[in-house]
């Protein structure tokens, strides 16, 4: 499957068609179509076939995609079929509001370890983590096999905090920080920023 | 410039063009080539200049495109040119962090009002907002002008928020709680939910 080269918009919107998915599996519902899918997710049922088709087929006509099937094929596109570990460094509102979503997450993927450079903040626990020093980093990324970090800390001290997760061997980041990082090209980044959003969103009032 | 249809891929890249454009407009850079845009950004620059190009011809060949104009131009593609006032239900950690945000915002687009079904919540100060009931939500949001809601509730209260903020008139929701919400169409509903950009970045790991 790595051999097809899959859009960055496609990779984006896998998650949302899990998540819903997911929400109707829990209702014990077996089946849906793409239109009941792109009603629910504000798409065009054709994007929706286009989207799913480049997987293999997995809807039959008149019936439907097997929901379990699909949910199971949509994990493992995304690779959640495998334990993903995500380290976080600032435990500052916006670090302690993610490392609260960790009870949404699958045990697959969950943030393992915290990190600060506040001596202040060493110690304290947030849903089940303890904030550690930045010293220790290194040691416990490779320790946990940490793949995926997470940076909430002001703008200023992002690029730091990058560095030190590439120097940790982190493949893939996702940054909150307001600021746009320097990485190396083998590194993933995905911006979280909270502004920009809002911008996207400006576009569509009248 | 509304008569075009814009795709929504588009509108989301505008705001990062945007946040470099800015960077470099303060470090006096006066222009920038879609060369140097793709490599900052890790797009293609032909991607670049044909979404410029939907705005209008911007580039001049050898020069690059004006770092000023271009910014004034995506402002106003994005109606970042006009005061958008934006409320935010849910003083929980996600939510504070979100108003302690308001710092890198600009003037035209400011969280106006802060507000929380918990009594215990009424009257705390947030970055200089003090948080409201909700009873009183639809004076205020009236009386402000606002526009623009963020949830940032527990999953199982999200519905009910979205819900008060279309009768209070709220032309488009970002919501960061874990879960879709059903509004009417004319409503834009985007979704900031941290575990869906998590399981697009797993995708990328080798």
């Amino acid at each position: 499957m790595k051999s097809q080269k899959i859009s960055e918009a496609v990779v984006r919107r896998l998650p949302i068609y899990l998540r819903f998915l997911n929400e109707l599996a829990m209702k014990n519902v077996a089946t849906v179509s793409s239109q009941d899918l792109g009603q629910k997710l504000d798409l065009n049922p054709a994007q929706i076939r286009k989207d799913l088709a480049y997987f293999g087929e997995f809807g039959k006509k008149g019936i439907g995609y097997d929901i379990a099937y699909l949910i199971e094929k949509i994990r493992q596109i995304l690779k959640l079929d495998r334990h993903i570990q995500v380290a976080l460094v600032g435990a500052g509102n916006l670090g302690r509001a993610l490392c609260n979503y960790n009870t949404y997450l699958r045990n697959d993927m969950k943030i393992v370890a915290v990190f600060d450079a506040m001596p202040s903040k060493t110690g304290e626990t947030i849903n089940n983590l303890t904030v550690q020093p930045m010293s220790g980093m290194k040691a416990v990324l490779s320790e946990l096999g940490v793949r995926i970090g997470i940076i909430t800390v002001p703008a200023d001290e992002a690029q730091n905090v990058a560095n030190q997760f590439v120097d940790c061997g982190i493949e893939a980041i996702l940054n909150f920080a307001p600021v746009i990082i320097k990485v190396p090209p083998e590194v993933r980044v995905h911006y979280a920023d909270f502004t920009t959003e809002l911008q996207s969103l400006a576009y569509y009032l009248d």
